[in-house]
């Protein structure tokens, strides 16, 4: 199957197959790892830099080990280390990257659009790794990747997003995504933390009533919800919030037998979820979708640097 | 000789034979590298994280220079640079790191027991890199190494630990582990920087009498004095602290003629040693102390995650 | 050709023939890259310290990139990250990297002098990466680089550098490796961004006036103005140096119609020069300083590391 993308910035342009193709070489790698193989000389001499204009352990420390994974070259460029103090511009800053001849730029910034300013006047490859509050894709495939794993199949599932949907960039990438691969998808949260217009990120329902929606989900998918939002909120406060939204052993009752528990973490325990709700063997996948990352960015990045899915053995 | 640790935590836990056996690993490592190869395909596809929670210079590059030398990949994380702004907790932290599938974390923490807790929560092999004021075992081995090195065995030799006892963290893997190698050790110290249980630490003697001392040592183990700490003290202020238990060329002269001498690094010059002591060339094995940190780090590492003595060759 | 150098810290001491070997290095690496083999093993198992002690972003990546295709070990050392605040003296550090048996070190450091210390108190190579106002050679190499490439030959050349001569620590190692491959060096500036003494650089010529000098130039080397130095001047302002100094379409007209514009880096577009000059196709070499960049320390650290020019290959 082709892979015909150079960049991974907006997933409403990639289509089911694009994606298949992504999740597919994702669980080769994942194969790969099963027989203790960790590291694959796939990329050995590309230079891939990671640009992280605002502070990110996870997503960051995530592609790193990716990289050093596939065996290519990364240089670590931007926060506090950059010569920002210099006033060079965005523009002149990717130039320069260009002169270094890298392959790839992994871009963090919290200006929605510059992945795409950067894959603009760069010859690099961009995948966006989470830009202002627009488009996080690698969250969202990663996402897709564990569900598909627990589910098998993404065809046709009922998945809810429940929480601070408006502030989210999570949900810019993860809402088209499963529409792309025929989910369902509702938007549960109280009205100040809905988007003005639900139905342009293409969900296909939103309700503000988490208990009502619960029983129909295969997937419930928790935002972390920043507290100090609600602190200045009229309604829900935080211990409303926790109470209507909040995902626990309770209200776990109200969940289908088979259905599964998300989030992009870090947890904010006691909060959107409760300990019983985060380790539960059955239906949390949240310790694997931090190793899905892993592997979602594996293949992103070796598909998008001209691999092939037949090209992954040990 | 088997090797049984999973973790490198608490000295205290290592007998002898652990000890020794981690000492002639990191011996082997010093032949591989006089034959001018440094670098050994050793670890290759594992994968360790740095994580160090307060600022580090020396330990931190040694384990880094170590990794590089047994080409294992590396992840730093930790300092400024964590998302500690969001929030997120040891737990979690070290729960990410987990399901990244990482093989070993090395963990410097001003928190006593930081190790012991991510080694409970995690499936990876802990190494600490120094906790607070309760350990630093990779620097009691290093120490370990480099007088056994000049001394040729560690059984029966008389040291002295002089300085800020009751405040270092060297001390308390250090002190156990010359007792386990066999060593009778004094600690010297004015009562003010002495721990409230000398004897608790495993010393044999106790005194504040350096110069009586001197005459009976093999090895003289200078501790860091922190200056800050004798501006506040009545007894001794800085001169009195260097009057009384500076090493200089003067006091040299209670010295056996072979006795050696040691620091951890680094040194306050003209405070604990004197230029002549530190640079003595029979006497001080200060630099061949930052060596010996290299390798008794790789040994660690090599051995915990499964080697043995005998795959060393080059 | 033999190579008898152990550091880079001053130009001056590099005669036509090193350079030429040096520049002749980086083609060889160029041609390399050309046949899309972006790593070479030559430098496996090297361990290379990049100790910045300012904060630098163009000349550190380029440095660690270079080392990347080198497939050398690096250990990043400095800045905030240090244990500067235990009071290490620059000594102690250097003597501690050298415990570690590093090979070289590249210091950047805000004290001219800081590199030749380091080179007398270890027994590493040494690569100065610019040192106050002082000396910066590999950027000097890598204008030759990129000028040579343009022009052919250095020889004989009419090379007019323009703006704060004064401050700036490329001419420091510019003005002289002009000089030494047989260019006829101009200075050109306001009398307040001149030095005190600008024939001990070595320039051939000196004059305010940079229209009168324009038409005899071959290479127009603009340097990056510090806009706050201008700000505190009575003359020129900033407005005035624009008029006077700044390189334009119109003022493109006073130049030969072979001439072409170097800068170090980054650019003030709209001051020195307007981003029709910068982007200029065939006058512009910007962009081809900043690849030279990464393939004359590659040939450096080769060379310096006892490379010959004949050893690369792919």
């Amino acid at each position: 199957m082709a892979f015909n993308h150079r960049h991974l910035i907006d997933l409403r342009e990639y289509s089911a197959d694009d994606i298949t193709l992504l999740l597919d070489t994702a669980d080769r790698f994942r194969s790969v790892n099963e027989r203790r193989i960790k590291k694959v000389p796939t990329l050995k001499g590309f230079t891939v830099v990671n640009m992280f204009n605002e502070p990110s352990t996870r997503t960051r420390s995530s592609f790193e080990i990716a990289q050093k994974r596939l065996s290519c070259d990364t240089l670590n460029f931007g926060g506090s280390s950059t010569s920002a103090v210099k006033g060079e511009s965005l523009t002149d800053t990717v130039q320069t990257l260009c002169a270094y001849k890298v392959d790839m730029i992994v871009v963090r910034d919290r200006h929605a659009g510059a992945p795409h300013h950067i894959a603009k006047v760069s010859g690099a490859h961009v995948i966006d790794a989470g830009d202002g509050k627009h488009q996080h894709p690698t969250q969202a495939l990663l996402d897709l990747l564990s569900i598909r794993k627990a589910k098998g199949s993404l065809e046709g599932l009922r998945v809810g997003i429940v929480g601070d949907i408006a502030h989210s960039r999570v949900c810019g990438s993860l809402v088209p995504g499963l529409a792309t691969m025929g989910c369902e998808v509702t938007l549960i949260a109280p009205r100040t933390l809905l988007p003005a217009a639900p139905e342009a990120l293409g969900a296909h329902h939103v309700t503000t009533d988490l208990d009502e929606a619960l029983p129909e989900l295969d997937v419930v998918y928790m935002l972390r919800i920043q507290q100090e939002r609600l602190e200045n909120s009229p309604f829900p406060n935080l211990r409303e919030y926790q109470m209507l939204y909040g995902l626990d052993r309770n209200r776990e009752r109200l969940m289908r037998p088979d259905a599964i528990v998300c989030h992009p973490g870090p947890v904010n325990r006691g909060v959107e979820l409760d300990s019983h709700m985060l380790y539960h063997p059955e239906r949390s996948v949240i310790i694997d979708q931090v190793y899905s990352g892993i592997l979602v960015r594996m293949a992103a990045m070796y598909l998008l640097l001209g691999g092939s899915e037949d090209g992954i053995s040990a």
